[in-house]
């Protein structure tokens, strides 16, 4: 089996666009350390891989194969991506918002957004003869490492804060990872994870960005969306934003599908969402840098977005300033209220980082920043089921409300 | 808006043949109270309706718009059906089962199989002027009105014993459902409903097999089975059986799909799984009888299994028979520990009702029930995140097990 698909051209480093062969195995640039990013030869696919022929494909990720890293042949899927794009009438009308959306990720295996990515990575990893994959986590990707490793036979090892929703965790424990927990964030347990491969180079990191697959396998959605539009792309798109890698892929596949000449050199105007109590990607933003900040005591109750400091800050910032798009930090309480209006206004079962996006949304509506005829697309990037805790807030709240 | 589709021809009573025009609101039926069952007309289908022309179609159970009562615009659809049939090769060789499939069906909207009938259910309902629609569930059909419900603007009212999982409790509260938790098993969660609909007639039953349309949604995974595996049925199906609707639509699929041409007499072994402390359909079997006796004292942890009586268990009966197929009963300890095994082999995150199946498999393996070359389905149909007691349980047991 060869561990990558014909049209892989090259890996690019992302900062200072150093190139590599693709094998054998790569985790970050050798000369800056930033990430490194597939580079396929898109010329030379311009004349058959056209959205037609996308009509009778496998209903999941692996149907964009031509642009996809591993043969689908070398998988086992779970059933990952190619997730529901649900209209969103009532609150839409609500909103004065009529063509809006939500891309709904918590039907992915797992229940997360994060099955695309690992799917694509231990796979990655897998086919070049890993054998012990690892990461730091918030939570989710750690429960989509885990059940990728046990499904193609990998071990794996995650490393995650002590408050991650329990729900991940013991999806980790249950399909057989080792399961570090670690006080503080996703940094601290990052840090936990490098020390532990100084001592046990043998574990592979798939951590975000550490390695140029598991974007891959995010950017996806990206071509979801063309597809599920019927050959357009949204107007805004409001994604919320820890890691950043799928603002990060989806932004690479927009490249891509201009390169095949799918679409022009329009874009999305693309709209990074974070928590106020943990907002680095804003306040960057904000403040016209190009990188951001480490940011201090990150609180939320949002774990996928208790995030302080992102290896791809820079690519995140530069898609949001090409795309003419904004960062919106919004409260924790705005969060609880979206969870609670989303679920009774559509039947969606957000998770808080998905809440967070109808809660800049609203602030953007009220701003003007989104106009009535345009198409918004809102990411759930995971079940409600997996927060248990938070949920348990909302609803305090909302019986708290319907007492007084 | 039409409330039916063009080729519903009439409703059918299931026990004593009745039929009835499809308009108004139907129920059971008026001369015997058994469920009634949706008749199309299918030789005037034969031959626009062929396997080939589903290619192109949406990926969700709405795929199959000439079979289905309700039109696909009148929905406002989450996503519900099309989860993905997935190969299970470690499973398969470690049971000498090189095709092992598992349909896994905990990625339908809200977590769990619930979501495909019910979203018929409801939007049969409110195209027939109903605003009020309630239940009695042992969760996660509870889970899955609820959603549906507040998606298409009707208000809904779920019973359930007081032991269901907290997941569906909390999912009904969000989506802003009325919850009554009984003492009891569905059984008497039932009665209460019934008791609270002689006060309240205008809340409408969508209660399993009270109505004719949530047997139309389950049956579509009759229609997937064919369409994932190319063309064809599995030899055998294990299906974890409490009302039973699913195995039921199935056979109903199987029926059509016989009708329209797409398959001849052949069937596949419909095996029903139950768990031990809860077998009513498994004693009916093995004594032979049409009709299965209510089970005193229903216990299991499988709480979509602790159904004493179901409406329709000679449906099942009949299609267990017909088919050369079984009744299998398993034990609590056997589903944690197919739960635990799944995980770590295949990376599925099963539900302990999905688990069933897979222990009620390794028994009928080991008496020879099962041949080798023999292409085999289980269903998992929910979410092991809607269990969380559950997954304790398991996870404790392999602690125990580690540190002995």
């Amino acid at each position: 089996m060869q561990p990558v698909t014909e049209h892989v051209d090259r890996l690019v480093c992302s900062a200072c666009g150093a190139t590599f062969a693709p094998e054998p195995l790569h985790t970050v640039c050798t000369h800056c350390g930033r990430p490194l990013l597939v580079s396929y030869r898109l010329e030379a696919l311009c004349d058959r891989f056209r959205p037609e022929v996308l009509a009778g494909r496998v209903r999941s990720l692996w149907r964009y194969a031509e642009v996809l890293p591993v043969p689908f042949d070398a998988v086992r899927s779970l059933g990952e991506g190619w997730t529901p794009l649900l209209p969103q009438p009532r609150l839409g009308r609500q909103l004065g918002l009529p063509n809006l959306y939500v891309k709904d990720e918590s039907l992915n295996p797992g229940g997360s957004f994060k099955a695309r990515g690992l799917a694509m990575a231990v796979a990655a990893a897998a086919l070049r003869g890993v054998r012990q994959v690892g990461l730091a986590s918030a939570g989710n990707a750690a429960g989509a490492l885990a059940l990728y490793a046990a499904r193609m036979g990998l071990s794996a090892l995650v490393f995650m804060p002590e408050e991650t929703p329990e729900p991940a965790v013991w999806e980790c424990r249950l399909a057989g990872a080792q399961v570090y927990q670690v006080p503080g964030t996703i940094a601290e347990a990052g840090a936990a994870f490098e020390a532990y491969r100084r001592e046990h180079p043998e574990v592979f990191s798939v951590a975000t960005l550490r390695e140029p697959y598991r974007v891959e396998g995010k950017k996806t959605m990206g071509y979801e969306l063309f597809e599920q539009l019927g050959g357009r792309l949204p107007d805004v798109i409001l994604y919320p934003t820890g890691g950043g890698t799928g603002l990060i892929g989806m932004w690479k596949a927009f490249d891509e599908m201009e390169a095949l000449g799918w679409i022009g050199p329009e874009r999305p105007r693309m709209v990074a969402v974070q928590a106020a109590g943990c907002a680095p990607i804003v306040r960057a933003f904000q403040e016209g840098h190009e990188t951001a900040e480490f940011w201090e005591n990150a609180r939320t109750l949002a774990a996928g977005l208790r995030v302080p400091k992102a290896l791809g800050d820079f690519l995140i910032l530069r898609a949001l300033r090409e795309s003419n798009g904004t960062a919106v930090a919004v409260e924790d309480d705005e969060i609880l209220e979206a969870m609670a209006r989303w679920a009774q206004a559509e039947g969606m079962l957000a998770a808080p980082e998905g809440a967070a996006t109808l809660a800049a949304l609203l602030r953007l509506r009220e701003a003007g920043w989104v106009q009535p005829e345009e198409t918004v697309v809102l990411f759930n990037t995971a079940s409600a089921h997996k927060y248990p805790a938070v949920v348990h807030r909302v609803l305090s709240r909302v019986e708290a409300t319907e007492i007084r």
